[in-house]
């Protein structure tokens, strides 16, 4: 069988990419429901739990995802206690599965079980639908792959009390558009993955009324509103559905070199690409050597890096756009040219400035939008994700913060597939 | 008598600035009542109308001014319509008097009358207090010398309904303080004058839980809380009682050349100093020649600038702090770096940088605070306020907004008169 000449097979990735960037760029996620998780996301079954990440098996899970399934099968009555939670999945009385596989996304452990509450968000352009948990704020909470007696009493206050409020709220306002809020938020030093505060509280603005007035016992709607008040990263699972939504809009664009998702499951991390269809293309899952970490607390204690939220960064927002958050430049090992270094080198490996989220310091200039795997094996410029650790072993959940950078793995290894499917001379 | 060798002088100016300085930066501002402006204002009496800028005359006032008077003698009952009140100014039956000399600031017209709800702000450091009304939003409005039939009625809302709601809200809070809320607005966007988004928000976060336990009926509740929520700048009064202590604070510093106040009646410029007591060193008040104006508006239809609002500039935010609010660089004439260069350009003739408040994208280094009129004069830089521009005469209210700089001539008048007081040779 004979190769296809280069060029034009470039020039049929370039429109393919185009095109597949078109997609992104048309997503517009509303949250339009809360449901429980059983009854709204595809594929969910009473004894399955979700975990962020690609799919992978009960013993290579890190401590802290392990944890984490633990207290859901606990939370879920579907295990006595903790320790009795290794049999039940080895006998798969328990099953595990990757959100992405069931239109999920969750951050960190982003752990979903059966009767957990979910956001239901929807785009309207075309139909589609993405689902998360809502966000538990800090401590010990399941994301952190920290459990506790309080973690489970919070979770059942979030699926008891603080849904079914929040699922009235969302009906009364008719549904709740996503990227209004992110474009405000970036213009108030949110990069809309570590920092969320601008956003959770335009949120909180638009939906007090209506929580106000839904006829509830006021300390009812008091208790849901400072829930969300309290948690300046509320926001956050509600702008993973939306960026879930966005990349779903590129999926399997026939010869596209989009990236589609980047995830982790605290043991590999993993990309998609748009003309690849589903396959994971997979390398160890980094660690964060350079974060900030929490008194006590040094490199050594970290996990690799973990969670579904770089699906932020894969639709161009977090580390892409850092240098809307100059208060982040912390991370960025500097101070706010540093930040607009990064933002700047992201555009290198991206194909379109998103004019939705113009940075205010880059004189509105849009975020970097659409990964090319290309560009990134070409450049040797590797996707900047800011993102949080979670202990390797204590449970103690998060104990530090920073930037992680993307696997140079997972990209040569698409592009090696890529040209294998094009029968590309090397 | 002879005169003082310069050396000597410009030593004990430096120190006596310092001192000044040292005042600003040490007042903690908290709002702690609401109250009725004849119980708290000094020297309020029931048929005194207060307004911004230095004292002027009836027949000196600009339009929106004068109309903005009729309109509080019409919401006060001290003159049966709009047109009366000529009569009942000449006549003394209405008094005039400039808000500065009551402890008070009021943005544009910045009229108080008798019984209009004060927002009351202490110092806890010093125990002082300063005073401004609510802040009633945009269209027609007296602040913008916009009157009419909703513009009275909206008065009485806010008199009637609101303030007793804010009155309560202030008490159960234990007083609401206003530097940590301009320090979050600062890092989200505000250069907490023109642009107050972020802090009302922030503001509007901290009352909701007291506004809903109040035990009030929750339509009120609700309606307080929109009041608020529909005003980006509602915010902006309590800064302006905030910068007013500040300022107050360097006030009859011996030998300080820092400027304790700028202010503009609609007609006249005005400058206190703080070595040289209560005088107003004043200039014609200048046009926004470079504002952007609404559609249908030209600079040919504007009044030169108004309010007390400059208070902010004087402290060191607002133009001073431009650099921190992107989004506003069209006022400065171009992009963020525009915006920088001002910022940059107000560090020359000021004397310190205010810790409180750290400029993101500058690395937060803190605003420029204490603007020495020595500086002003030596080096020709104006101070840069951004304002909004009033119609000249058809009671429109606000058609534009922009920059605009403080006039030369009351810096050099000012400082002929430092010399002339320190018999200092030319």
């Amino acid at each position: 069988m004979e190769t296809k000449p280069k060029r034009y097979i470039a020039e049929l990735i370039n429109e393919a990419n185009a095109l597949a960037v078109e997609k992104i760029l048309s997503v517009e996620p509303v949250v339009v429901d809360v449901a429980t998780a059983l009854d709204a996301v595809p594929g969910m079954t009473p004894d399955t739990i979700l975990h962020a990440g690609p799919p992978i098996e009960w013993g290579a899970m890190c401590d802290a995802m392990q944890r984490a399934v633990r207290g859901a099968a606990v939370f879920e009555g579907l295990a006595p206690d903790m320790k009795a939670v290794d049999k039940l999945v080895k006998s798969k009385k328990i099953k595990l599965s990757s959100n992405h596989a069931h239109g999920s996304v969750g951050p960190m452990t982003g752990i979903i079980s059966a009767s957990m509450p979910v956001i239901v968000t929807k785009d309207t352009a075309s139909g589609r639908l993405a689902y998360s948990t809502f966000n538990e704020g800090g401590g010990k909470v399941l994301w952190f792959g920290a459990v506790e007696e309080e973690t489970i009493t919070r979770l059942k206050f979030m699926r008891d009390e603080f849904a079914p409020v929040m699922k009235k709220v969302v009906a009364k306002m008719g549904g709740i558009p996503v990227w209004s809020v992110l474009a405000q938020g970036i213009q108030m030093g949110d990069e809309c993955h570590n920092r969320h505060a601008a956003s959770t509280n335009l949120f909180l603005k638009n939906i007090t009324e209506p929580l106000f007035s839904l006829g509830l016992p006021v300390d009812r709607a008091i208790r849901a509103f400072k829930f969300v008040a309290g948690n300046s990263h509320f926001f956050l699972n509600i702008t993973m559905t939306a960026a879930k939504l966005a990349m779903d809009a590129a999926r399997d664009v026939e010869n596209s070199t989009i990236v589609t998702a980047m995830s982790r499951n605290g043991t590999e991390f993993g990309i998609r690409v748009s003309g690849l269809g589903d396959e994971w293309f997979i390398a160890p899952s980094p660690y964060l050597m350079d974060a900030l970490y929490n008194p006590g607390y040094t490199a050594e204690d970290g996990a690799p890096d973990i969670g579904d939220s770089a699906i932020i960064e894969t639709m161009g927002l977090g580390g892409f756009a850092i240098a809307a958050a100059p208060s982040m430049a912390s991370f960025a090992g500097g101070g706010f040219q540093e930040s607009v270094a990064i933002t700047k080198a992201m555009g290198e490996i991206t194909t379109v400035k998103n004019p939705k989220f113009g940075i205010p310091s880059l004189d509105f200039e849009g975020t970097p939008t659409g990964i090319d795997i290309r560009k990134v094996v070409e450049t040797g410029i590797l996707p900047s994700i800011n993102s949080a650790v979670l202990h390797k072993s204590s449970g103690a959940g998060q104990i530090g913060a920073g930037i992680v950078h993307a696997p140079y793995e997972c990209f040569s290894k698409a592009i090696m597939a890529f040209g294998e499917r094009h029968r590309l001379a090397a």
